[in-house]
């Protein structure tokens, strides 16, 4: 409360902390999906594709790279023709299946109320 | 795992469901910083800023007014000279601290794990 800051790192409040950057990543929208789809096991580049509707093969590479790169997702390549490439979660990748289930759970039974706020609160600052 | 979409909106998997950008609130770094901040209890804008170190004036403001858009943050002015203006947290973000608190704590825990294999991945990228 008063502003001071305790304990050892890993601490995300000190600025100095990497942890911050896992936040970035954990927190992020298609991370969040991406995490969620692969629980049920692994899944190829386009199949990802299409569970996740609408985003871009550039976004998706992107987020499975920072992942693969955190070492929470593994990508595996099988020596036939066509090529194939599977994704997959670790097992640091998978503790994170239930904290991010927790967020998207929150999201879809807020989104109503947080719509209507978003109204109400643009209307107010229109009638300034 | 055969990428069809089940279940009705609210579904963050279909690009139209507007819980996706519940998902961008939720997940930002700052956001999860606040709403742990203002877990104890209401706090003026300079606490906040104390307590998370680090962030700009204007990412703060941001934050708070995206949080309190959202109906997640009410700020209350006291007239009183000079002004004093308290953040606190509405029923709705009150129930966001456990799922952020969870996010947390997975970044504390990993951090080390997950800068190590950042630091393989682009070892094992410079060595190509």
């Amino acid at each position: 409360m008063d502003g001071t800051k305790a304990g050892p790192l890993p601490d995300p409040y000190d600025s100095r902390c990497p942890s911050r950057t896992v936040l970035d990543r954990i927190g992020d929208r298609w991370t969040v999906l991406v995490v969620g789809a692969l629980a049920t096991g692994p899944m190829r580049f386009s199949e990802l594709a299409r569970r996740i509707d609408g985003v871009s093969q550039k976004m998706l590479t992107q987020t499975l790279r920072g992942l693969e790169r955190d070492g929470l997702v593994t990508r595996t390549v099988f020596a036939q023709v066509p090529p194939r490439v599977d994704y997959d979660l670790t097992d640091p990748g998978r503790s994170l299946i239930a904290p991010l289930a927790a967020l998207d759970a929150w999201a879809r039974e807020h989104i109503d109320t947080i719509e209507a706020s978003r109204t109400t609160y643009d209307a107010s600052l229109a009638a300034v």
